[in-house]
């Protein structure tokens, strides 16, 4: 058998979509820092010592004793567990149709990506944008156009008209504690974009797995529930995660859209993979429903705004002069940008080697800026270990800025 | 705001391949079916009774106490739980890169149409075949060539001719306890077409969610053996499913791949939802190292053996004269066609109004054929429950059948 004449060499097989994937830099750089001698500011792990094992381990043998196992262990509903949907559709006021659970919120992202994409066609993301969504719709072929982002989240203004010419498949956001920015978007420009919608037609994806994860000042209102006192809550797409708030372990998260929406939806989720498992879907039942729930979010807020303050400080005191920020009032993640134009993604491989690990922000920009920013992590580490991380990648950049700025002078 | 200028009207916004999708009528009827009153034949569901509740459980309790919760709670690698793949490679003799654990296998199936279907490529599939293969390929545009199937499973010799003139994407077929046939492909055939694939350098995908069910006689060695003893086992994609065997509630499943192509199964599944859920996969790995788990093999065997025979048995005594089936000798499945051109179809409603549920055999075929045929599942229901359907569904056929009789006569 001549071994051209067989499959074997993959790339002549697969489909078109197929050859535009690429590999997570996110999940790759995770896989490297496992090893317990490296600090990783990379991924985006909550604090397993924070996750509500006592919660989760009762519901887990009430739902797998002789009375429940059944239900528990045996196939269910593609649209998710339907007590679960009716308490996540109470909570944003909605009916149950319109609610989806998913493997993950990124199970969200793929299937809306499934159900709306054709080759050619046109998505609003923010640049930089959380990676996940775009690798997901990456293989579709589509064309990305970057809106601008800032200190008070996507610039709207703008849209308007760019909206004259472009006809998007959508828009897609994360109003609160932008992955990887920090930033949350306005009140102002939240009712600004709502606005834009109802004059343009163009649906909005709002993406919100830290929104419970605020550490300082008020929630501001929902895309969603701004649509949904205009009465255009079905140009809106909410996308929710228990993967930061309970465990991501569980592959739990969901999203409420349009009824009509949630239909196409099911339908591709079946023939993905059938439905979420039951297991993780009536824990998380269990688990929201259960009075120790406010104690454990109010305990993951405290800590993590402890982290977060000392990795502002940390990064303050080591960081080359000239690096900036946004500070974070939420969620997992502070993004610096270098000064001097330091490629941080050139210093990759020696910060792995001093055993701290961070992610570039490259990886989730459209037109592959962002090598002189960092995207940090600082929820998985105490905040001794985040000192020490960010001092040991401070000196590592401020070396290299020393270096570069003799070689140019 | 007119509404005719707002995204309502979803189907406009759909990607092309969405509208090719259908709503699963199999999981519809699992829905209608759930009341308990209803003796449903129509899911595929596996007996609630028999989950290894005890041992499921009690490595719940290990996995999430205070010394494991940690990891079982966090963030996974894509690819599985490195043990877990593991002992998986070496139950298939090959080496770890090789395996991919997925949400269920139907994900594995979602994936390998995602990797490597175009639009208007060939997929040659058994004539009935699994309709949740049909659903996940079906959306990709592909042309499907349906390959006879009799007692002895697909009927190689004709493929020799096609492969000729067709160069398919690949061959998908299910060996062991055919679904919806029951069939078991000879040995003889399993040869065939292996000399097959390697004469013509395609591509099989093997799918065994059942190989583990057999209630007589003795195994036959799997098609991804039969090629690895010639050289070519990257030309075999072999697909399992722990949902037959422990519960498919955790939604676990995997896949045998060329590691070429389990690399970019991987970044799919990135794409797809990260990974699938830990603690479902290490509670599987937990209950098929557990001792207890032979003994809940043998016991699952026999409950399903008696079953199969309470139905067989009602089947050839209250089915009309003439009814034709071949004795599944495992799985979960006997299908059965109806004399005189009945037509199962129409007669479906009028089941379901006397609570017995079916599935329709015209569901798992790409040329609309088998409307004269049902497929039962026998797994789901005791020996007097499956006789109690049995005869209402008999009685109803009959009667359908002395109707038609009278009225053509």
């Amino acid at each position: 058998m001549n071994s051209s004449n067989t499959p074997n060499d993959w790339s002549r097989h697969l489909a078109t979509s197929t050859r535009r994937l690429r590999r997570s830099a996110v999940r790759e750089i995770l896989k490297a820092a496992v090893r317990p001698d490296v600090i990783s500011f990379g991924g985006g792990l909550p604090a397993p010592e924070c996750f509500p094992d006592a919660l989760i381990a009762r519901a887990s043998a009430r739902l797998l004793d002789a009375e429940h196992g059944g239900r528990t262990l045996q196939y269910g509903e593609s649209e998710g567990v339907a007590e679960l949907r009716a308490l996540l559709a109470e909570s944003v006021d909605r009916p149950v149709e319109e609610v989806l659970i998913t493997s993950g919120a990124q199970q969200g992202l793929d299937l809306l990506g499934r159900a709306l994409l054709d080759q050619g066609d046109t998505v609003l993301v923010e640049n930089p944008t959380y990676l996940g969504a775009l690798g997901a719709w990456r293989p579709h072929g589509v064309r990305f156009i970057p809106l601008p982002i800032d200190g008070d989240g996507m610039v709207v203004e703008p849209l308007d008209g760019l909206l004259r010419t472009e006809r998007p498949k959508f828009l897609y956001t994360m109003p609160n504690f932008h992955n990887p920015g920090g930033a949350v978007l306005s009140l102002e420009r939240r009712e600004g974009l709502i606005r834009l919608a109802e004059a343009h037609g163009f649906l909005i994806v709002e993406d919100d797995p830290y929104g419970d994860l605020r550490y300082d000042g008020d929630s501001l209102p929902s895309l969603l529930s701004l649509a949904q006192a205009r009465g255009i809550e079905d140009q809106v797409v909410r996308l929710r995660s228990f993967s930061k708030v309970v465990a991501p372990g569980l592959r739990v998260g969901w999203l409420r859209a349009a009824p009509t929406l949630v239909d196409v939806l099911v339908k591709l989720k079946q023939a993905a993979d059938f439905h979420p498992n039951i297991l993780g879907q009536r824990i998380i039942l269990d688990v929201i429903r259960d009075p120790g729930f406010n104690e454990h979010l109010a305990h993951l807020r405290k800590t993590y705004r402890e982290r977060r303050d000392a990795m502002e400080s940390a990064v303050a005191q080591f960081f080359p002069e000239g690096t900036t920020w946004t500070t974070p009032v939420g969620g997992m993640f502070l993004m610096a940008k270098l000064p001097h134009q330091l490629n941080a993604v050139s210093c990759l491989r020696r910060a792995l080697d001093a055993k701290v690990a961070y992610v570039t922000v490259d990886n989730f920009t459209v037109d592959d800026s962002g090598t002189d920013a960092v995207r940090l992590n600082f929820t998985n580490a105490s905040p001794e270990r985040i000192r020490e991380g960010i001092e040991r990648l401070g000196n590592l950049f401020r070396e290299t800025a020393n270096r570069s700025f003799q070689l140019t002078s």
